[in-house]
């Protein structure tokens, strides 16, 4: 496999980033990067000898600044969203099953709603990188920015759950320090969507979440409507 | 590859946890667990129906309180470190490039002392578990518990770094939320170990450190030295 990947944290968020990247011409693109680590992230895909060709969000975050802007200002990186975003800036805008190719490699958008109107997961090889649709035991909150229960259970029910069971799913965050999980462990082990779980109990559950106001979304959601660049 | 693979993160002391185990049989290990997250641990090894066969420790930490004791009271997971470790009440000691067996996989112990003398390192497949002795362009402090910067060095350019350049280097921390490098990056990117560094350098960078009293140290290595056992 020919595919360089790397896990990046980010602490005060619990954020995750990713970098992919062809081993073969070293064309790379960077999953959910946070203005707060745009120096390692930049150190990185220079120490590696990559060359970034894509900014990928999973959806437009409420919790953390973006840092595309400064990586489309650092590196020409193109901006990409999922089509149906409130971000129409982006570069790219990938329909439901839409390709982006880096090199030799593929990875594939699966619009996967709820969390916000416009989520998408990427998936590539046997990885999926789910952003806050699918999280690790758990999923993102469908309370603002047009989420939706009913679109989210339906996403991870009708599209997450009907890959490979061995499907390894790299979440945008982990509270508890897990990395990783795979599509079979959290269809028997997802609190609020494993198998046994029906739409109108996951319902009942996010309307009883009770959650308070996001701390970081009135600079965050600013912000990211921006790409990053601060107002 | 039927090698199930989890790395976990502690966020107070920004340690590196893995669970490695046997997809046919499901026999586990686990390498370096805190005891703060030792309820989460439980609850995946729970969750995956593994069933933990070894504790492995890279070497005796000064920085954070291992559940070592614990999970083997919740499981019966003998307690592996490598010999030469003050540790001698372990279940089994492990000598350089002495094996560990579970189920269909084979780990093998490399002795890689300097951060403190019975370092070790663990290497499955194409990844390596270098605790300390290699971090992400860096090293562990060589200033305590019989540490010593000419080994350390000999450790990591005279057995990691003959690893091929695609090993995965898994650390025991990182404090940037990398979560892992290669062989051939660390060769050519660590600040402290690249190849065109002299031992007679690195000697000098590690003495210059100055670095401050260990803050855990003195709760941690007593508590330690009984496998996380609490005097």
């Amino acid at each position: 496999m020919s595919l360089i990947f790397r896990q990046l944290f980010e602490k005060e968020s619990s954020t995750y980033t990713y970098i992919l990247a062809d081993k073969e011409t070293g064309e790379a693109l960077i999953i959910d990067p946070v203005k707060e680590t745009l120096e390692r992230d930049l150190s990185l895909l220079s120490e590696m000898n990559l060359k970034l060709k894509y900014t990928l969000e999973t959806h437009v975050h409420a919790d953390h600044i973006t840092s595309a802007a400064q990586l489309k200002k650092e590196t020409g990186a193109k901006i990409v969203l999922g089509s149906g975003s409130l971000l129409q800036t982006a570069d790219i805008l990938l329909k439901n099953n839409e390709s982006l190719k880096f090199g030799t490699q593929k990875l594939t958008a699966l619009s996967t709603p709820g969390h916000t109107i416009a989520c998408t997961s990427y998936k590539i090889n046997n990885y999926v990188f789910t952003g806050d649709t699918l999280l690790i035991r758990g999923c993102g909150r469908t309370d603002f920015q047009e989420g939706s229960p009913q679109d989210l259970f339906n996403s991870v029910r009708n599209k997450l759950f009907l890959l490979d069971d061995e499907t390894i799913v790299y979440p945008g965050h982990d509270y508890k320090g897990r990395t990783s999980s795979t599509i079979g462990e959290e269809k028997k082990n997802n609190l609020r969507l494993k198998l046994e779980i029906t739409e109108e109990q996951f319902v009942e559950i996010m309307k009883n979440l009770k959650l308070p106001y996001p701390k970081q979304i009135d600079k965050a959601l600013p912000a990211n409507l921006k790409h990053g660049c601060l107002i």
